[in-house]
């Protein structure tokens, strides 16, 4: 491998896993991709139902991203943003772009009408063309909540108080100490449609530099898929998000700590396990972790892992093909 | 009269009303006005409610509207709209100005949350200070349809179907013959919160230059308001809409025909009847109707009616108050 037609699965997060996913299109432009993205983070504001992730995916993939910001569209205006400022109306601390929120009002339409966010999705999608199958993790609402010192409670009170991972995010950025992580919701969900059955067709699962936590953790956490991804024959390889011990982006070390696990590329190949991962690609700058993750039985290997522009990207995705092919798992 | 702290209550529509009430508002800077504002145009597009004539009045009164085209708001821009065709999100008939659509977000949001359209318009007028207070004629749901020929029938077949308001006038152009008029949950609803009150506390009532079918027609079709304003003490005058037999702006002739009414003032007039008007200001090019008008025992004058600019438009509205005091009705 790569082989023609390769069936690669790839459970996502947001930026990091969409910049990564166009590069792997780049390395493998034969490959059927399937996304499985993470609904944790998605949030009703203004009676919109909002998904930040799976639209990362969709725009970056379909060309409609800001690309230097990395989330939202290009082009961007915010006039209702100002507007609801005006009417006194919030929250404020989440910005609503013009030309996102149309994404939201027909998806909001549409799960009103009554069809399920995987086939909201897909409608979305057909606009948008992202060259891959985008499939929300479940159907059912799960939301990602973190547990924080409660910033209204006197200090040294000990009260916590857990809140919407888009407040504790975007709001708070990431500053209360995170507590715990939940995942409202998600015991009783069902993977989405099409998932399951995804996976169990893979040649190749790769999990992206997504949250290991709060995204990949997320998807992990719906009954079901956590189990089709450790059984499933085909090789899992996964691409650390944390280089020289910090995140590449975002503030994966904030809630890395809510779950006990250290902030280094070898601690999250341990934390995802043996059982999940054949392989794991670390930066160069981590080698030392390299002997570290194979003692635990996961194949690791060391190489750039910036993903600093597309061609970077595509090469990162092709280590993690070749490392697919080393691992001895078979599809 | 005028004297200070007048009361007046106005039933109003959109366009119309919006700028007769900035007129009155100067001719009687010191009156308290209540709008009942009709709500029977009212629309929920991709999940969002619009009332497009309680907005016209608060915006016009406000300072918001968009002088020219006498709707929606100034500066406006159109991003959602051109996304949502580019996901081929109908209906394209109806376009949402982007500045528009935070009032139709904050509004969707509060009824979500269970207030009620008052309290909701109220909320909403508290940005836009429109000088009245702007009540909406009920808290229900009452939809005005259309019942036209069957544009997918065949022709001659003489199908009929009823289509809402918005669509037979904006979508429609008002082409199709309108056989009926359909209030749709008129007859259940119950008149706002203070509406009956207002009515009751007035010194003056002035139908404004409104549709008389759609507008003022569809206020009146709520059990309760016909009989309030028909037995106030208090005068009731109205502005014909209808100058020289054509609607001053708008299509009222079209609507006028369904409930088989003339397109001249004096019919209009004659339509409202003697039981709710005391007073009746036609053009001056409608002279000929004031005997008319005064043989059915309601006082009747000709003054310039067109609303030109603010100063014309006071005038006129003096002229109103004029004649309310000319009636021998008291308050």
């Amino acid at each position: 491998m790569p082989r023609e037609h390769l069936r690669i699965v790839v459970p996502a997060g947001g930026i990091g896993a969409a910049r990564f996913l166009r590069g792997l299109l780049i390395a493998a432009p034969q490959a059927e991709v399937t996304v499985i993205g993470n609904t944790g983070d998605d949030i009703t504001l203004f009676g919109l139902r909002v998904c930040p992730d799976l639209d990362t995916v969709m725009y970056t993939l379909g060309g409609g991203i800001h690309e230097e910001q990395g989330w939202g569209r290009r082009d961007e205006t915010f006039v209702l943003r100002d507007e609801l400022a005006a009417y006194g109306a919030g929250p404020a601390w989440f910005g609503l772009g013009d030309r996102d929120l149309a994404t939201h009002v027909v998806r909001t339409q549409l799960l009103g009408a009554g069809y399920p966010l995987s086939a909201v999705t897909a409608a979305l999608c057909r606009r948008w063309e992202p060259g891959v199958t985008l499939l929300p993790m479940s159907d059912e609402r799960v939301e990602t909540h973190v547990v924080i010192e409660d910033p209204s409670a006197a200090a040294g009170s000990g009260r916590r108080r857990a809140v919407h991972f888009q407040e504790y995010w975007v709001r708070l950025h990431a500053e209360p100490v995170a507590h715990s992580i939940v995942s409202v919701g998600a015991e009783d969900a069902r993977p989405g449609p099409g998932v399951l059955e995804a996976i169990a067709a893979a040649d190749l699962v790769v999990l992206p530099p997504s949250n290991p936590v709060v995204s990949i953790g997320t998807i992990l956490s719906v009954p079901g898929i956590r189990a089709a991804l450790e059984s499933t024959p085909a090789p899992v390889v996964g691409v650390s998000p944390i280089v020289a011990g910090s995140p590449v982006r975002g503030m994966a070390d904030k809630v890395l700590a809510a779950v006990g696990v250290e902030t280094s590329a070898a601690a999250v190949a341990l934390h995802y396990g043996p059982a999940l991962l054949d392989g794991w690609l670390v930066d160069e700058s981590d080698a030392a972790a390299v002997p570290v993750v194979e003692q635990a039985g996961i194949a690791c290997r060391a190489v750039p892992l910036l993903m600093r522009d597309t061609a970077a990207t595509a090469t990162m995705a092709r280590a993690a093909l070749e490392l697919a092919g080393r691992t001895g798992a078979t599809a």
